[in-house]
């Protein structure tokens, strides 16, 4: 089995959730990779060097000195920060973007509908066997969503993207391999909250289980809205193309949450 | 043969010198190593961040700011900068720090004579096996001069002597499976100057080799001086170390400039 996880910068932001995050991870055996963003980092950054940020539905609009601080935060500060970290705790931790090794390419977002959302990248090609390689020499990938086009064009990518089309290659890898319908690689959204909840104000409002039936269901009834839902639409995503197991939840409890399966 | 190459942040600022560069390096065949300072942009950063530059002796104070802006600039922003016009020039580079893979340890630089540089590192431990599998891999490392202690500090470090102990743990690696007393392993710095020059303002004043006892006479006669001696012995300390040849030469001409030899 692989664990994937992918951790929201909120977490990463406050020392203490970061600490027990990180103790967590370390602690689990077996071949894992683990996918950073970085949040409000990069945003304060920004102010700091009085860059505006613009935001379009939650997502930040990347122009070019955007993209110089989101590359330096995630795949700098960020990406080496944990991986120094990871390396006192006996994980063999190896820190990467897309571009390193280059194994996942992407393509600068198209304007749509007049939104453009500059220095974008929308995952095209993911070569799991990188990934793999390096798991197979013991080594932990640490990965900050930095992804690059055919021409060398670095892009901001979505860090929930990465993590869903991280696991999907490693599953394909996998598939590959053993030829077995299904591969056993784990996805795991970690964030500040207790899993999808269904009342966003109260944490025990935790939905165990999310299938397709029930999320259409759910969205419809506007209890699930907002950035919940490319996340989820992340999750099947990924399960649609063999990952076995997707769950959202707390980063304090990794095998807590919210489960989405296909049925 | 492996060639370990160590390009100056002033030939990576000057677009145009980049690229050069980056074509003669990408055109190299076999396994070969990009190390790889920041420069001015680190500088530039922290003056646009408020953050003072200290230096004594052309050797950068690393106050925590300035660790954070140096992390950020030389592992994240020139790091996957050149990663990716690699990539795009058909080299499969990968980005890395010492902490990457944990291949690089150092400590804390003790304060002497009353002199604090505060976040730097003295390089302790190499591990050469590391940087071996990934060139097995068909992977181009390209190194960023930060490090690690034991405690998980990040440590910036001098990109020379980064160049220099890889070149040295490559050769040991080397040695270690063929048991020959010297590796082929060849470290080129390369920099803005044709070479070690006897007249600072003459580019053709090269010095085509320096042996130890010439280098003696030339450091007596003041015709080395400053920033070159700690290169020079960076040299010879590879040399010493079973690297088989040194060049210093500028960065238009990999096989030119000036050769430091033991004898």
């Amino acid at each position: 089995m692989i664990q994937v996880i992918k951790i929201g910068g909120g977490v990463l932001e406050n020392e203490a959730q970061r600490n027990a995050f990180l103790r967590q991870f370390a602690a689990i055996e077996g071949p894992k990779v683990l996918v950073h963003g970085g949040g409000r980092l990069a945003t304060t950054m920004a102010e700091r060097l009085g860059v505006e940020t613009h935001m379009i539905d939650g997502r930040r609009v990347t122009d070019k000195e955007t993209l110089d601080i989101v590359t330096m935060v995630y795949g700098g500060l960020v990406n080496k920060q944990v991986v120094a970290q990871l390396q006192t705790m006996g994980v063999n931790a190896i820190g990467m973007t897309g571009v390193d090794g280059g194994w996942m390419k992407s393509i600068k977002r198209p304007i749509k509908n007049g939104i453009d959302y500059g220095y974008v990248g929308d995952v095209t090609e993911v070569n799991g066997t990188h990934l793999r390689t390096l798991l197979d020499n013991g080594l932990t990938p640490v990965i900050a969503p930095i992804t690059f086009s055919a021409d060398g064009l670095l892009l901001n990518t979505n860090a929930d993207t990465v993590a869903s089309q991280t696991a999907i290659a490693m599953a394909e890898a996998m598939r590959r391999e053993s030829d077995e319908a299904r591969c056993n690689v784990q996805l795991i959204f970690c964030f500040e909250k207790a899993g999808v909840l269904s009342n966003p104000d109260d944490e025990a409002s935790v939905i165990a289980k999310i299938i397709p039936e029930t999320y259409t269901q759910l969205k419809a009834d506007g209890m699930i809205s907002g950035g919940m839902i490319p996340k989820i639409d992340n999750a099947f995503a990924a399960i649609e193309h063999g990952v076995q197991s997707v769950r959202i939840t707390h980063a304090s409890n990794l095998h807590g949450g919210t489960v989405i399966e296909q049925a």
